[in-house]
């Protein structure tokens, strides 16, 4: 019915981390591969990349490891911290999802007046 | 040092909120009219119009109302419900931002490894 899209945005470093890039990751944890993630996201070995390279900006120590291959494009995998990073996203996303509903109703719920509004006499009536 | 960019994603609606859209009914809050807040966010009245547009499609009542001027740019005021939204807009925001703090380390401070493994000894020691 409804989702959110959140970046996170750091002024310092700088970098965001948003869906996009967590995706990616998610991917890359999926399939096991740079190319296979960038493809099933329709962008380029070269775009998905820039994303990694991006994220990977961010933090000091690495969020995926690559098996050199013959052309580079060997085997991929999520480090600890990166599925720490994949999952704290996640977990983020669900719990402000769960906040907007529960604390948040005119944002949450934006027609809520109209239904309250509504007769209910055609639903499950005699 | 860090902020959020949150959209709402209504898929029934359709439509979304999100830092624009609040951003502009702020605006037109504060100039009184939907001229200036656009001026204010470096767009065309008619970019304006079609955003404020979308996000009344949301509601079934106005989140703004205008008084007729000359040429129809007359001033502009919030609804009560426009206040409302644009209210708790700001308030989801600033806690999703508290949540991410308290409960996501890795996702909140990406460079959190590299501060605690780096000397101190410059800072203020003799």
């Amino acid at each position: 019915m409804k989702r959110l899209n959140i970046q996170i945005i750091f002024d310092r470093q700088p970098g965001r981390i948003g869906p996009g890039k967590v995706r990616l990751l998610e991917l890359l944890a999926e399939t096991g591969s740079i190319a296979a993630a960038a493809r099933a996201m329709s962008m380029s070995y070269r775009q998905a990349w820039l994303l990694l390279d991006e994220i990977n900006g961010l933090y000091d120590n690495a969020l995926y490891e690559t098996q050199h291959g013959g052309q580079g494009r060997g085997g991929a995998t999520l480090t600890d911290l990166g599925r720490q990073v994949v999952g704290e996203y996640r977990g983020f996303e669900a719990q402000c999802l769960a906040l907007l509903d529960q604390q948040f109703p005119q944002l949450a719920l934006p027609q809520r007046r109209a239904r309250s509004g509504s007769t209910s006499e055609s639903a499950g009536g005699h």
